[in-house]
């Protein structure tokens, strides 16, 4: 903290902004490490390359001046001190690890742009009243540990620490092993940490915001999510000799219950969201009729009520066409996530910082999953949108525009300073 | 042929019959060359297994007096002689290669049935006026090597020599290679072999003589095939933050048109059919809505006009689908055979010889390929079908009784024995 850090005594930020060129700079920096040839990046969770990323984000911050601590799952917390450190920080972050074909935004525009408010702020000699922190959540993608968000569930107690330890990849390394090789096992226990706020800033990953025109989302939530594994038990038999009549074509009932998922998602709007996205035949032979067919229903909606009147209709149909067919049908849940609502007072300071700003901004929903959702179980906590093409993540063709990347980052540096001032 | 053989001169065989537990005693034997342990039979066509089990029934030809000869793509005809050996003979046959989880009766019955006759007339000492023939065809089952019925397909020239010679195995080994190796690399032109008139017992490999209780199926003929493989393209996208007024969701489509596969058979039967056996999704991802769904589409009916009104329905569906949803539809045909009707003499023949027999019968067609499509080119053809147990084939539960297993070779005989004599 700079000694002449005393020039905020009137608290007027009205004209302050963060270098986007500087943050984009930092994205494309550390999207080099695992940069893949179509330009996206694979950097999975706790391998080498993570330890590459994780060293280069820590490097900057200790540039900074900011102290870091890192907890027993990995979680890395860099802090900026404040006038009044009894204060609990005012926290942003994300994660740094990507998906096997991933994108330079997903979850490490959060990350930087948390640096780039410190480096904003020490470039103005601004001294917050609460601590800033700046935190990288481990393996909050999932693709080679299970469960995803492992580091913000862990701790924020979704699950234990020995649950996410045992966690093991396709080689059957255990994440405490990897956590321990690449040298980010800390001594901290998760949760041992206080939080004053916190504000996480994403690409929306997906199309609203880019339909809309609009700059700024303004998240009031996380829908509540179901997901489910359907099962229809048929009669494999062969498609030539076998009159329609005689048939039990597991695909045949397994279609009618994957349009009910979609028409159930369209009549609880606007929020109501219903996919198929995975499907197994067997035999899955271009002659026999289908005797078994096993399909994963992913239902989303604004509330549990909603979510739930949505699994109904499906439950509904499958047990008339049980009855009708005589096919058995399973439907087993695999995971489910309660709808959350951001706190009021995040979602305002959003709201208001875009407007102060002169950011066009809307309220939006997340549809996806965030570590902010377990922060949301300890602290107010909110979110920043802001559009990505097409609406295309967890891809190498993800991509953002500059100008956004900087507004995010400006709304998320006067969200946060309105919570760290007195 | 014994010399005795001056007895039936009455022609009066109504009494005569073969022997059934002479015939399931055989089945029973050849099932042990490649028997699995669920009960099945694995013996692929031009393997190790292959060879021991031709050797096996070429061996049981030669104690039946017949004399043996092989073609150049592996046929093997086993000829007993008649009084007139000018006449083309009278030939029955099948396969005796198996699918990988295949039973004991597909195919190996049409040609041990072949030999149980021919040990009969030589029981009774009865003397054709035209040759017997019972022929095994290589490769029916094309499990192993692509096409499908290749020596028939070969004899019949519905494709070359040279074509069914470079089908290779997964690993890579010629069809031509794998003959030589057994020893079944003849030197007889495929084709240069006349047929008097040509017989083919098999089980039903369906349900519908079982369901109705009936003994023997007088088959009428086989059902147009035309296969298809469809591809939906949409987008693919997050499950979660896209909503649904946004989204390409390609299964959405294919879905109704899977289901169209179907409606478009049950608008046409009795014998239409239609199959969706085959399902890939893409990325086939819980959380991402499908961006590309390829399946296959199986269209079947006893005459091709029917086939193709099938074939215009679910076209005319994609057509609509395409405009209204702007996703692609990609129709590409992979395989199409002309629906073919057996000869009205072997139809009655076989008819006949069941009403005589006094065994239930009543006609039915082939849902499957056999042999005797690509025989009814060349020679006045006809089929006898057995029921089996549940419907079930190419399985290594496979199962028929052997009082069916009886009738259908009692059939075979007398309706062989009317067309060989004069």
């Amino acid at each position: 903290m700079p000694a002449t850090a005393t020039q905020n005594v009137t608290h007027d930020f009205s004209t302050l902004r963060i270098n986007g060129q500087r943050l984009w700079g930092s994205l494309m920096t550390l999207a080099q490490i695992g940069a893949t040839p179509k330009g996206g990046v694979c950097r999975l969770a706790l391998t080498e390359l993570d330890r590459q990323g994780r060293d280069l984000v820590v490097g900057w911050a200790q540039e900074l001046g900011m102290t870091v601590v890192t907890d027993k799952i990995g979680n890395v917390f860099m802090r900026r001190a404040g006038r009044n450190n009894n204060l609990p920080p005012i926290m942003t972050g994300s994660h740094i690890d990507t998906q096997p074909t991933g994108g330079k935004f997903d979850g490490n525009y959060g990350v930087l742009a948390g640096l780039e408010v410190v480096r904003t702020l020490n470039d103005h000699g601004i001294e917050t009243d609460a601590p800033i922190e700046v935190a990288f959540w481990t393996n909050e993608e999932g693709s080679r540990f299970v469960p995803v968000m492992m580091g913000s569930g862990v701790f924020a107690k979704a699950f234990s620490l020995e649950h996410a330890y045992a966690a093991t990849d396709t080689e059957g390394k255990t994440a405490k092993a990897e956590l321990a090789r690449i040298g980010y096992l800390g001594e901290q226990e998760p949760g041992d940490h206080p939080i004053g706020a916190y504000f996480e800033t994403h690409i929306e990953q997906g199309p609203v915001l880019e339909d809309n025109g609009i700059t700024i989302g303004v998240v009031q939530g996380v829908l509540g999510i179901r997901w489910f594994d359907c099962t229809v038990t048929g009669m494999e038999a062969h498609a030539g000799p076998t009159p329609m009549a005689l048939r039990k074509d597991a695909l045949q009932v397994a279609t009618q219950l994957m349009q009910e998922v979609v028409a159930s998602a369209l009549r609880h709007g606007p929020h109501g969201r219903g996919t198929v996205g995975m499907v197994q035949v067997h035999p899955n032979s271009r002659n026999v009729i289908p005797g078994r067919v096993t399909f994963s229903m992913d239902m989303r909606n604004a509330t549990d009520a909603l979510v739930d009147q949505q699994v109904t209709g499906v439950k509904t149909l499958a047990a008339k066409l049980q009855a009708d067919t005589g096919m058995r049908i399973d439907i087993v849940q695999v995971s489910s996530y309660a709808a959350i609502g951001f706190h009021g007072e995040c979602i305002d300071a959003v709201a208001r910082a875009s407007q102060k700003l002169g950011y066009s901004s809307m309220p939006v929903v997340s549809g996806a999953g965030h570590d902010a959702i377990y922060m949301a179980r300890l602290a107010p906590s909110g979110m920043i949108f802001i559009p990505c093409k097409d609406g295309i993540s967890h891809n190498e063709v993800e991509d953002a525009q500059p100008e956004h990347i900087t507004a995010g980052c400006n709304v998320l540096l006067h969200a946060m300073l309105e919570r760290a001032m007195a």
